[in-house]
């Protein structure tokens, strides 16, 4: 089975495809892409089985140009999700960390590791680069004044000594990844259904009404975004994710009703709900109802 | 008056700055300052007299960091917007185009005119760096081999030739900053007011009691965004733009329905609605009624 991966190889976007692959195929052939249109012009085509593409990070929100790339979605539907805890890891040739001068990470992960650094390591300075592996190989080249922020997979594979790990402010830092395919995943009971929407004019309480069809139906909302329509500020669409199958009796209705309320509407894919790696949570956090 | 933006000096936000203040005084000190974070406590340490802080773009959306930093506010209030229209610049020292190899900008302007570079100039390659700003420094270091996305004010400022202007794909590409103080905006009769609040645990229909609250009143949402509360995926803080003054009947009492549905609400504060700059647009269309 070939799935297509924001990449390079070591690329969180890998760990979630090996993640996900080895749950449902025997052997895989993973394939590094350079953009999230090429991941899903792959599947569109037929050269991909799956795509996986990060949609949203519990610290830092949307993955905002992977989202506005489902809206494109022709043959290909979203049948899987699967959420992997990110933890990053402090990477260097060096021996003592007195000798590491310069932090090399894409500006996410810096981000997300900045008051580590203030409090422990106040004399290293930051520089963004354009993923955690190109920091990997910068850091690999750079020799013991320069440090990399990236997975522990991705130390491995560059052969960069590990010298803190989980150094990420928040705890629970996770990423959600969808899967693209061209396959409708089979109904399992416990499944969610993401959808996008537009609305025809300017009219108040159009949100209003969408939500009251959820609550009517008792249906639980798990996400509710908006993004910029891109024609003028103040325009959204709005993506949204229920519990739910878009099969079933529920689901029906609930889009049924929702069609008579907006002027555009994307049934983005029904599949079984991940519930991630627990990190000494409840499984079932993963999905806080709206 | 003193008024920090995010510099250096010649990006959007010096230009929202300079929009804003020269509305409301006469002379301004403008402090290019390096963070969200460092324009907030000069406001709350009264280093400074007002702070400009980009909220959303509409081809990119939220501006994630800015918009959570609005959280910590203390004696800090929301008193003003300001709507910009983004016109980015193709600036080089190259007497022809056919020279330019490399082009330089901050990841979302590059992303922003990836289409134009596409079918107009192929042969160029972009490069990231951290601000419009830094590439005009490096194009104009650079020479005739480089390129820079920026403002036609940052080009004067560096006196960098425009050699195109309005490159940006979509022609309706503008950025919301809003103006951070101490002192509340009078009362004008075309007001907003933002809030942010979160719910105090998973029941369904949490979101819809609060649109209903809305829809009741007849008063209209102009941004609904929401933002992960950091602790784990699923989890959100919402943001929530309203048109009406949180001091008028309308607004006192909306505001009082909707503490009964929260665990925590913040009233960021109520300001004038900026009609922004039209563009041939109707000038009331900033304001899209969700």
């Amino acid at each position: 089975m070939k799935v297509g991966y924001l990449g390079p190889c070591g690329s969180y976007s890998y760990e979630a495809a090996c993640r996900y692959s080895s749950k449902i195929a025997k052997e895989s052939e993973y394939v590094a892409l350079t953009s999230f249109a090429a991941i899903i012009d792959g599947v569109e085509l037929g050269n991909l089985e799956l795509g996986i593409i990060p949609v949203e990070n519990s610290t830092h929100g949307a993955v905002a140009t992977a989202m506005d790339r489902l809206l494109y979605l022709k043959k290909g539907i979203v049948c899987g999700e699967v959420i992997v805890n990110i933890d990053h890891c402090l990477l260097s040739l060096a021996a003592n960390s007195d000798d590491i001068k310069i932090i090399y990470s894409h500006e996410q992960a810096l981000e997300q590791c900045r008051n580590f650094f203030v409090s422990r390591y106040p004399h290293m300075e930051f520089m963004s680069c354009s993923s955690t592996t190109q920091a990997c190989e910068l850091a690999s080249e750079g020799g013991a004044a320069f440090g990399a922020i990236a997975s522990k997979l991705a130390a491995n594979l560059y052969g960069l000594p590990i010298m803190e790990q989980n150094i990420q402010d928040n705890a629970y830092n996770q990423t959600r990844f969808l899967i693209i395919g061209t396959k409708q995943a089979p109904l399992t009971g416990n499944d969610k259904t993401s959808i996008v929407f537009a609305f025809p004019g300017d009219y108040p309480g159009s949100l209003y009404n969408i939500l009251k069809a959820f609550a009517r139906r008792n249906i639980n909302l798990t996400r509710i975004e908006s993004r910029p329509a891109k024609n003028l500020m103040g325009k959204y669409i709005f993506h949204v994710d229920f519990i739910g199958n878009c099969q079933d009796e529920k689901g029906t209705s609930v889009l049924y009703e929702i069609k008579s309320h907006v002027s555009w509407l994307k049934i983005l894919g029904s599949y079984p709900v991940d519930t991630g790696t627990s990190k000494g949570q409840k499984e079932d956090t993963q999905c806080y109802v709206i």
